[in-house]
């Protein structure tokens, strides 16, 4: 029940595309990234997943198109979705996500960028 | 799977304390609220409630202190605490929050400033 600043929380890692868990409502999580160039194409296939832009521009990759996503403005996955998020000329990018508790990193493919847990900061 | 522009949305209404929905993950809901001056004491028996300050500063009441929440921070109240979200000086603040779509407005309050549905936009 205290005040938790993005920014600051998000001056406490450096590691790109590894979420870290500020906050839980309910059985979903509030995770921070720092994002730089392609992630990994995936789906998670229970679960949708919202992705808010802090800093930067998202471009969020779908089988048939490509969405930019700016900084102040929301997307939502759904569940199901192929995707794979991915910034432009090397910007790293600063994003708070929505998602289940149990959703998993990289859904249904497992990568060497696949992070098993996230920490708590 | 669009993106959804925070500002644009926030510019579709005006009515205070009256929130709109404008994305949903899950079994939860993404509304934002214009808030000023002071909202009615209530609690979520059972659900948690994300508060994101977009502008302003919100003053988040809770009976033995008050929580000031800066424009980029965020505030988790925990099912069951009794909260009264306020601004000072009359200030408009915009808000989006996160919570289940059937958390009700006002809690186990019935109050005049309570809405039932909240549009979609």
């Amino acid at each position: 029940m205290k005040p938790i600043n993005l920014k600051e929380k998000h001056e406490l890692f450096d590691a790109k595309w590894h979420p870290h868990q500020i906050a839980t409502v309910d059985d979903m999580q509030v995770i921070l990234a720092k994002i730089s160039g392609e992630f990994v194409w995936h789906a998670h296939e229970n679960e949708d997943e919202l992705f808010q832009v802090l800093k930067g521009t998202l471009y969020m990759q779908f089988r048939d198109r490509t969405e930019r996503v700016n900084e102040g403005e929301i997307i939502v996955v759904p569940k199901g979705v192929e995707h794979c998020p991915s910034t432009k000329n090397g910007e790293e990018v600063h994003l708070l996500l929505f998602e289940k508790q149990h959703t998993a990193h990289t859904g249904n493919v497992e990568h060497e960028m696949t992070r098993k847990t996230y920490p708590k900061i």
